[in-house]
């Protein structure tokens, strides 16, 4: 009899198997992920998300593609159709800072009775409209709060505030990252 | 009579006003974005969108939430029940060329027949496993492709092309951002 071996709803002999087959191969922790926008009107704008590769093959799991929009609010000249693409960004980054605390405690035998991260970021679109070069038109500084439920001593909320440090987008946005942009005709 | 002044469904007078208000006030080009995400179980998370600070007001214009939800394909133990936060990050960097695009092109009078965005990220997932720590968790490198339709010699094509320095999403991901990350119990 198999007895399945979850922590906070994370499959421990899966994550388990998936360290064991990247250490023998490291080329199986190779992944690339896609999406494609199309422009609609104005700010909006709709994404497909589906295929991506990984572990060494194309995925074929996603019988349908993810659908997700972004918009403006009005008083930056959208209609409030979807969130923004700042807002997009946030719900990344505290998703996977959300999602990279969940596995790692996982893995450390930690159960979780439940996590929330509020997020928050601020910008000054004088660096989109281009009226000041010295002004960013990014993030100038983002806060992540993380609210973990359970019983845990000092020592435990140290090492669960260290596992922050493993999540993807926390490091995509805190740290340089190419990126090439690449403007053709149909 | 008040003739409408619209280029690529951009509302050039409001675009024209909100330059006008943020150079005689550039308090008013101050924003701040939130979100909040709830582990729901595994991978799988939910984010709520709703309020933002902007133009030197709360901003009231969405009478209900934006949901948003995340969770990892099974490759990566998860259920496929929405992308994930990479793929999140994709949408949002894609989506906000798209519409730093769009804008300043109508902006500079350029209309656009259409405009559609594909992006592609790779990772190496030994980051976020804590494997290697010379392999960081996030995207080691993105591709952003934009195809414009419309009639545009080599020189406007090169004009849209700068464009894209303009986003903010850009920004955030290709320079650093400081990220602060507290973990507090409940």
């Amino acid at each position: 009899m198999h007895v399945l071996n979850f922590v906070n709803g994370v499959d421990l002999d899966g994550l388990t198997g998936t360290i064991g087959a990247v250490t023998a191969d490291p080329a199986l922790a190779r992944f690339q992920f896609r999406a494609r926008n199309e422009w609609i009107d104005g700010g909006h704008s709709r994404t497909t998300i589906q295929k991506f590769y990984g572990a060494g093959q194309e995925d074929a799991t996603r019988t349908e593609p993810f659908i997700l929009e972004t918009d403006e609010p009005p008083i930056l000249l959208g209609e409030n159709r979807a969130p923004n693409a700042g807002e997009h960004l946030l719900h990344a980054l505290a998703s996977c800072v959300t999602g990279t605390m969940v596995y790692h405690a996982a893995a450390r035998g930690i159960a979780l009775d439940g996590l929330e991260t509020t997020i928050e970021g601020d910008l000054d679109v004088q660096g989109f409209l281009g009226l000041d070069p010295d002004i960013r038109p990014g993030f100038e500084s983002i806060r992540v709060t993380v609210t973990v439920f359970g019983d845990f001593d000092d020592d435990r909320l140290a090492e669960l505030g260290a596992l922050a440090a493993y999540s993807p987008i926390r490091d995509t946005v805190s740290n340089p990252v190419p990126v090439t942009v690449d403007v053709l005709r149909a």
